[in-house]
C-alpha cells in the first residue's frame, strides 16, 4: 500500500451488480482493497463465497476472501432467487476458482484483525445486506477507533426496491441496519436517489462487449440477467459505493439522520431519512441524494477500461 | 341541483389551504356542495367550525355545516397551532358567522341522512384527517352504496411532510385513513406528489390582492401566513382535490394498492403506495402521481377569479 | 325506577354467556336496564340482534334494543362459528322475538340519548367487544359526564383466552378497547382472573333443569354448547360483570393502569395491567384480581331462581 | 470429565443471584463446567466479569473465564443499577481475582471451540440475558450440531418482572433470545413460574450464616441487597436453572411454542408461551411450569452445604 492508497475492506454478496462493483474496485490504483467478505443476499452464502473468489480467479487478483453471516440477523432471508438466477452469476464461462484465497475464520474475525491491525483507518464497503457490519460491532465494539468510515450501497430516501417503502440490502436485514446506523461510525448511505440514475444503456453494452476480457464478460452477464428490459437502463447500484470512495465530487449529498423502521408491518426496512429535521435527532450519515449521471457513465467506462 | 352537478360534501378544518379550495368549490357550477362537515386538524375543532361558518358569511353562501370528531380514533392529536397560527384564519377580518347553518347534530349524522337522501351518489371530498369519515363508514356501513367515490387530500407515495415518511392529513389519523382505504369505496387520493407542484408565489399572490373580494381576503391570509418563506411558493394543497374535482384531465394517476402503516415506530401514517405491486393486493385507490402545474395555475386563477 | 336502582345499559353479544348473564340482570330488582345494545362479537351482529330479542321474548321483558357495529373498528373480525354453534344459542326452541323492541336507531345514538337524558349517571356494562363503546366515547365525548362508571366483561392480567395473551371480547376490538381504558371515564375491569373461577358444573346445571323456565332453558343450551367439556366447569364469565355491580363485596380488586397492546405481532389485545407500577402511569381501572368462588356459586343459583 | 458429567457452558451477569447459582454449580460432582461466559445484564460487562473472577478466586476454581457481549443486539440497555447495587455484589469483602483465568478471545469464539471440541454435547446454560448465545448462533450455527440443549433462566408465561409482562433476561434483549428460542436447539425455559417459588426465607439465610464460608458470603450478599424486603422470600431465579439440571423431577413441564414479542409497544420482550395451541406453531421448548417447593428448598440447602 503506498500512502496514497485508500485500505478498503469490501462485503460483498456477488450478484452480477456486486461483480461490476467488484472490478472497479480491484483495478483502482486508489483502493487498497485489504480483505474481501461475503455475506447471504442476492444468493446463499455458499454461492456469492463461491462468485466471488470466481470473479477474483477470472480478474487474476490475490485478496483474501472470508465468508460471513448465512442469514440475517432477526429477518426471516428474502427469497431472490427469481431475481438472479441460479447461480447469481449465469452466463458467463468463469474459471473455477483458487480455494486458497479463502480464509479459514469467519469474516468477522477476519474483519476485526484486518482493521486492528491497519495503521491506517480502515473504510468498510458493504454492498451487500449488513449483517457481517452489524456482527462485528456488536462482537468487536473496539475496532470503531480504527475505521475510518462505513460507504455503503443501501437505503432510500423515498420508495424502495424490495418491499414498497424499503431498498433491498436494508430489507434483507433492517435489525443489522439498525446496528450500523445507530453505531456511531460514520456512515455514508449511497442508495437507490442515486443507483437509479447510474444507468448502463443497451448502447453502453456494446461497447463493453469488445473493451476487453472485463467488458465481454459483464456484457454477458448483462445479456443473461436483463436483456430484454436492458432499454430503460441496467441500475449500476454497487458501483455507485466504489465512485463515491473515488469520486466523491460527482455526489450530491446532505447530512442527516437516518432512522431504520424495525417495527412497520408495511415498511419494515425503510430507512427513514429525516431531511427536513422532523425527529430532532442528530445526524448520522452522508446520504447521496444526488449524482451527475454524465460524470458517472464517464467514470463507469474508464473504470472498465483499466480491467485488463 | 341541475343534472350536470356533481353533489359533494366537502369535510374540511380551516386553515387557510382550506379557505382556498372552499373558495375555489363554492363558486364553481359543476359542483352541488350540499353540506361542509368539520373535524380537528389545522386548529381545533371549535375553531375549525368557526373558521368554516365564517368562510360561509364571508362568501355568502347558504350551505348546511355539522361539526364532527374533536380528535383522532387512537392517536393522540398533532399539535400544529405552531403552523397554522392563533385562530388557523389569522389576517383578515371576517365577518361574524350565521350561526343557524350550524346543525344540531353531528357530523357524522348529517352526512349519514345527507348521502341516504340523495338520489345520485354523492362524492365524499375530505380536505383534512379522514376521522369523520372513518366514523361513518363503520357506524352507517349501508352508505357505502350511495358513495360515488371519496376525493381526498392527504398522502404521499414517498416523503412526508408531518413525519418524515407521513402527510399531515394521514398523520394526523392513521387508523381513520386505514378504515377508509380499506373500505371498497373509490379513492381518489390527492396527496403530497401533486401538491408539491401546485405552487402559488408572490407574483400570483399579487394578482389576487386586487383580483376581488377573495382575492384580497386570500392575499391578506397568505401575507400573514407565509409572507416571509412565500419566494419558493405556497402549496394549494386542499384545492387541488377541488381541482381534480372538475379537471382530472390535470393529473396523471395510476391504480394502486395504497396500506397506511399503522404499526412503524418511525414511520406511523405513511401511506405505503405499491406502485410496483410488491404486495400483491388488489389496487384500491386511484393514486395522483403529477400535476400539469401550468394547467393548475391557469385553473386556480380563473377559479378565484368567479368569487365574487 | 325508584331511587335505589342503578341504571345501566347492557351492550352484548349473545351467545350463551350472554344469556345467563342478562337473565341474571333482567331479573334483577337492584338494577334497572334502560337499554340494550348489541355488538358483532360470538356471532354476527344480525344473530346477536336476533338472540337478544329471542331472549327479551322469553323472558317476557319489555326492554329498547339497539343494534350497533357489525365489525370491529380496526381489525378483521375474529371468526368464533366453531365456538359458538350456528345461531351462538343453539339448543333450545326460543320463541320468534317481538320486533318492536327493535329501535331504528344505531346503537351508538340511543346510548347517547339514553345517556343524556338519564337524571342519574348510567353505568355502562359491555359484555362484548368494546366497539359500540369505543364510538359513543368518540362521536359523542360529552356522554362522559354522565356515565357512572364502564363495567365490562373482557381482559386478564396473564394469559388470555383467545389469543395467548388477549381475552377474546379485547382481542377482538383492541383499538375501541384502547379508547375505551383511555376515556378518562372510570373501568371495572372483570376478567378472566376471576371468569376462570366463576364456574357451573355439572351438578349446578342438573340443579338448573328442574329450577324453571329459564334454569330449564339454560341448562339445555349448556347441554348442546359443551355437554362433554363441562366436567372441568364451565366458565361464566359475562355473569361475573352482573354479579360485581350487585356484590362487588365478592371481589378482590387492584386500582393500576391497564394499557391495551395494540403493535404486538403475537401480543396484540394483551391488557398490559400494571399492577407493580412499571409504566409510571396513573390507574385508569379497577382491576378484578379474584373472587370468592363459593359466594359466586351462590348468587349465580340464587339469581336464576328469581328468573320467572 | 467422568463420563456420568454433564459438560455445560454457564453465561452468566453476576449478581447475587447468580453468584448462589454459580456456588451450587461450581460444587456439583455431576457437572463439568467446561466454561464460564459473562454477558452484560444485572450490572456492566466489565462488572459482572470482575464479579464472575472474584468469584472463582473465593471458591478456589480454575474454570476459564471469556467475556462477551457489552450491550444488547438491538435494544437501548436497561439500567438496573438501582437493583443491584454498585458492583453487583456488595455486602462481602470478596478476595482479588486471578486474572490468569481470562481468556483474551470473545465469550463467543470460547464457546465456538468450546463446544466443536468437546466429544459429548454441550449443554449451555445461559443465566443472563441472551446476547451471546445469540451471536453464537448467528456467527457459528454449526455448532448446534454438539449442543445438548439451552437450559435458561428467562421468560415467564404469565406476567414479568422487568416490563409489566417481560422477565428482565428477555427485556434486556428480546431480539437476542428471539434468535435463540428459534434456532432448532432444544431448550428449556426456566422461567417465573418457578423463579417465584424458589424461594429463601430469613430462617434459611440464618442457616447459611454458619453453614461454611459459602454460606456466609451468601448470608452478607442477602443481608446487604434486601434485608429489609427478605420476608416475603428471595428469588432463588438462577439456581433454579441449576436445580433443572441436577433434579429436573422437581420440576412440571410442558413442551409449548414460545415466541418473543419484539413489536409490542407494552409487552415487548413477553415470552409468549402457547400452551393452548392458539398459535398452531411447532413446540421450540419445554417450558417449566411449577416446581416442587419443598423438593427444592432442599436441594439449596444441600447444594450449599457442599459448598467448602
Ligand atoms: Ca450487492
Ligand atoms: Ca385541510
Ligand atoms: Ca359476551
Ligand atoms: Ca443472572
Amino acid at each position: 500500500m503506498n500512502d496514497n492508497q485508500t485500505p478498503i475492506i469490501i462485503d460483498t454478496d456477488p450478484g452480477i451488480d456486486d461483480a461490476v462493483a467488484l472490478a472497479a474496485a480491484l483495478y483502482s490504483k486508489e483502493l487498497d482493497i485489504k480483505l474481501i467478505t461475503t455475506v447471504a443476499g442476492n444468493v446463499s452464502l455458499e454461492k456469492v463465497t463461491y462468485n466471488t473468489l470466481r470473479l477474483l480467479q477470472f480478474f487474476k487478483k490475490e485478496i483474501p476472501v472470508a465468508a460471513g453471516a448465512a442469514q440475517p440477523l432477526i429477518k426471516e432471508p428474502i427469497d431472490a432467487s427469481n431475481v438472479h438466477g441460479e447461480t447469481g452469476m449465469d452466463g458467463y464461462d468463469f474459471p473455477e476458482p483458487n480455494e486458497n484465497l479463502l480464509l479459514k475464520e469467519h469474516a468477522v474475525n477476519a474483519m476485526y484483525k484486518t482493521i486492528l491491525q491497519s495503521n491506517k483507518p480502515i473504510t468498510l464497503v458493504p454492498i451487500g445486506p449488513l449483517t457481517n457490519i452489524a456482527l462485528l460491532i456488536r462482537l468487536y465494539p473496539e475496532v470503531k477507533t480504527n475505521i475510518k468510515e462505513i460507504v455503503l450501497m443501501g437505503g432510500s430516501t423515498t420508495r424502495g426496491n424490495s418491499g414498497v417503502m424499503a431498498e433491498f440490502n436494508i430489507h434483507a436485514d433492517p435489525e443489522a441496519a439498525s446496528i450500523v446506523f445507530n453505531s456511531g461510525v460514520p456512515i455514508v448511505m449511497v442508495g437507490l436517489d442515486v443507483g437509479w440514475k447510474a444507468l448502463v444503456y443497451p448502447e453502453d453494452s456494446e461497447k463493453l462487449k469488445t473493451l476487453n476480457e472485463t467488458g465481454h464478460m459483464i456484457y454477458h452477464l448483462f445479456q443473461k440477467y436483463r436483456g430484454g428490459s436492458m432499454k430503460t437502463g441496467l441500475k449500476m447500484y454497487d458501483s455507485c459505493a466504489i465512485a463515491y470512495l473515488l469520486c466523491p465530487e460527482m455526489f450530491t449529498t446532505q447530512k442527516a439522520y437516518v432512522g431504520i423502521e424495525l417495527n412497520g408491518s408495511l415498511s419494515k426496512g425503510c430507512t427513514v431519512t429525516d431531511l427536513k429535521g422532523y425527529l430532532n435527532m442528530p445526524s448520522n450519515a452522508t446520504v447521496c441524494l444526488d449524482i451527475d449521471e454524465k460524470l458517472f457513465k464517464g467514470w463507469f467506462l474508464d473504470s472498465l477500461q483499466k480491467c485488463n
